[in-house]
Parts: C-alpha cells; structure tokens; sequence
C-alpha cells in the first residue's frame, strides 16, 4: 500500500465550499500514479503500453476541506490475466478518518495498436511481490 | 430522460490523446445540472439545499476524441425517501454509439445545516412525473 | 470575429461563488479552437503543428456568474512572420456587459520537431482574408 | 519570497505532451494560496474578505513536463492602497531553469458587500516587513 500526501488547489473547491466530487478523482489519480512509480520502478511509458480505467466506482463518506490534510491510500486488492483491481481511500491524517473510498478496474492496453494485452510479466512480478498477493 | 450536448475543452484531453477520464465526469455533471434545471423547472438554490453525491459507479467503454458529438442522457431510474438514482449514458450522436455510463446516487442535503432531508414533495412530485416512476 | 457560446459547467464555480479565474482561461482556449477550426477550415493536426502560447494577458472585469449565458468573441488583431496576437472578450450576452479580456501571443510551431516556424501561407491567407488584415 | 512545491496532476498533461498552459494558472494559485498563508499566518476567510484578481499577465518560456520537479516562487512586488502586484516564476528546481513567469495584480475585496477595501492594515504591515518594501 502506498500513502500519497495530496496537494489541495484553491479552484479544486466547489460553490458548497468543498472539494468537488471530479477532483477527487484526480487525487485518487494521484494515487495510483504514485503507485505505479513505486511499484513498477519507473513511470509507465505512456506512448508504449499503460493501465487504462475499465471502471471505477467511488463512494462520498465526508465533506473534504480546503483545509484538510490528505493522504489517498493505493493497493492492487486484486490481479488477473490482464486486468487489476485498485483499492484506494481518502484519509484525512490529522484526524485519521475516512474521506472515502474508490475502487477501480485497470486494463493492460498497448497505447499504440489500441488493444488490451496480458500484463507483463515483470509489471506483474513487481505488484505481486509488493502486495504479497497470491495468484 | 434528458439529452445535454457537451462542449469538449482542449484541456479536457490528456498526454493518451483521449477526454481524459475525471473530465468525463464532469460530462456527467453537465447532464445532471441540466437534469435539475429542467425537470426542476429551476436551478437548485445551492446555499439552501440541494443533492449531494453519495456514490458513482463509472464505465468507460470506449475512448471519447476531441473531435467526437457527445450527447449525455440522464435519467432518475429510481427515486427513495431521502436519495434518487440517476442513470446516465455517454454518446456518440455521430454514430449512436455507446462511449460510456455511470450510476450515481444523490442524497438530497440541507446545506445551511449539513443533514441529510427528505425530498421535497415538489421535487418528488416533478421527477416522478417526468419520469413516470411508481412509488 | 467569432462568436462562441460557452456551456458553464458546475466544477467551474469556485468557492466564491463565481467562475474560477483559471476556468475563465478554459473559455478562452473555446474560443481559440473554435476560431482555427472556423477560418483555417479544418482542426490543426496537433501532432504535426499548430499555435503554441508565448504569452497571455487577462483582464478580469466582472465576476461570472454560473447561469450566465457567455459568449467568448475572437479575432486576430495582429499577424506576423512566426507569431499572431490574439483578442478576446467575455461578453454576458443576456446584456452584453464585458466580463474581461484577454490578448494572448501565438508562436506557429513545428511539434514534431519543437521549433518555431514561419506561419503556413494557407494559415496566414485565410486569417488575412477572414479578418481583412493588411501585412 | 515564498517557494512552493508543486505536485504535478495525470490530468494536467495534455494531448501535445506538456502541462497545459490553463493548468499553469492553478500552480501559480497554489503559490500565492501559501504565500497568504505563510506571510498573513493565517487561511484568508473567503467568506468575509480577500484578494480579487485584476489581472494577469503571464511568460510561457519552456514547456513543463509531467516528470518535471516545479517550484513557484511568489513575491510581492509593490503595494497600494488598495491593490498588490505580485510576482511569480515557475522553475525546474533539478536543473533551476525558468520555465515561465507571471504578474498579477490583486485587489483587497470585501466579499460579503462586493466592494473593493483598503487593504488592511495588518495584513499590509505582514507584507511590507515579509518583503521589506518601502511605501
């Protein structure tokens, strides 16, 4: 599991004087990305190969603040042929409560031909060794 | 069901040469706005009380192109005591094909007191006959 | 000159309760699109060359408000060998009141190789020919 | 002077493979969110008063990389009586080149009665002895 501090912007909070509900989206964007960078070792090539959303469901338990500290958490909860599955949630790390939570469905996708391909074999090591999943 | 025409921004297409996939929701926004004005008959006054996201579940099914004529369709597909499901589709209106959906559910807010309310009975009362939903 | 219709989205309103100074920079790059795919007849092929920005300036006149029906209006007040200078308006055009303004310096650019180029003659024709600038 | 870290978004980066130069806007608020924050000690209650932008004018000098490790610096170059003039520059602190730069021109603004103020007295007394400007 990795933790991601998230950096809150001023335009991210909406007329209800929260967080609006898109741009939490990009903080658990922010997660994975950090993720991927720890896990796999290097930024994925974005022009060659990548993990594409198939599907994401997301729920809303607390109102973020401009002000809250944030901390998204990331962990692959589960990895098949060419899919994973990303669990992640929105902390707030000075009180250590749950924001919310957002799972995703994530497709190995050859950019450049534009088809879903098997998870490479070291992108696949590299995850299972991380979360000590079993397949 | 309404039908909202989206205008894509530049900005809105991200380094994989797609609408990136936070910037679809706010697509799905714009179709929920459009929602409430119209079935609503006016805007939400969103310093009184209005619908807070509970949860949305997000498909993508295909990749949405700057260049594309997108059409989002929302409808509440079913209406509870205090929350409403809205279903929504995103659509090619060139070809009529089927880019994407999202399942939200909305809970209607007291924002002055932030507490959960019942729906108002006009706002019920306006849904259900646009809708046609049976209690 | 183009006229171009904004569609104000809810995560464009800040906690201000007015458009996001930085959203507003998203209706002028609308009405920049909108302008090159009017008079230079076809959307600029992104991945061989187009207009990069070297500067903007932005007048901000009046708060925008969400229900506001916006127009953003756009010419090419000045052409030169590599650059254009661009003008623009926000325009309420429920009373055609100027929201703010902006003058923004173009540079033609070769993306495949990033340098600067000299403006395509067919570009700068048409830009001449719709604005009926004289070099 | 102030230096801010900035945390690059997925979503910043656009289809011509830099951020893009609407997202620029919100570093350069993220660096005078924490210059308020810093120099004023305390969070501007944007509900009661704050600063408005006037205008601004902003440098694209190089392109900004998703990769790129960015800081805003952010000073305050003049004051008045009723408006500040500040200044920014977005750096790549790896190799500490420009990457463009940006004035603004902030107006002290009583939100609740929608007029411009004086600036208060405290917080010009916090700018000029951060700054060391003479009036």
């Amino acid at each position: 599991m990795t933790r991601t501090e998230i950096q809150i912007r001023f335009s991210d909070v909406d007329i209800l004087n929260h967080v609006n509900n898109v741009r939490l989206q990009e903080y658990y964007d922010l997660g994975k990305s950090h993720y991927f960078s720890e896990v796999l070792h290097l930024p994925i090539k974005w022009n060659e190969r990548g993990f594409i959303a198939a599907s994401t469901s997301t729920s809303y338990i607390s109102e973020v603040q401009y002000t809250n500290a944030l901390v998204v958490t990331t962990k692959v909860s589960k990895i098949g042929t060419k899919s994973i599955t990303i669990y992640q949630e929105i902390i707030d790390s000075a009180t250590n409560t749950l924001k919310g939570f957002s799972t995703s469905i994530l497709v190995a996708f050859d950019i450049v031909n534009h088809v879903s391909i098997e998870i490479p074999k070291n992108w696949r090591d590299d995850i299972e060794k991380y979360e000590n999943i079993e397949i």
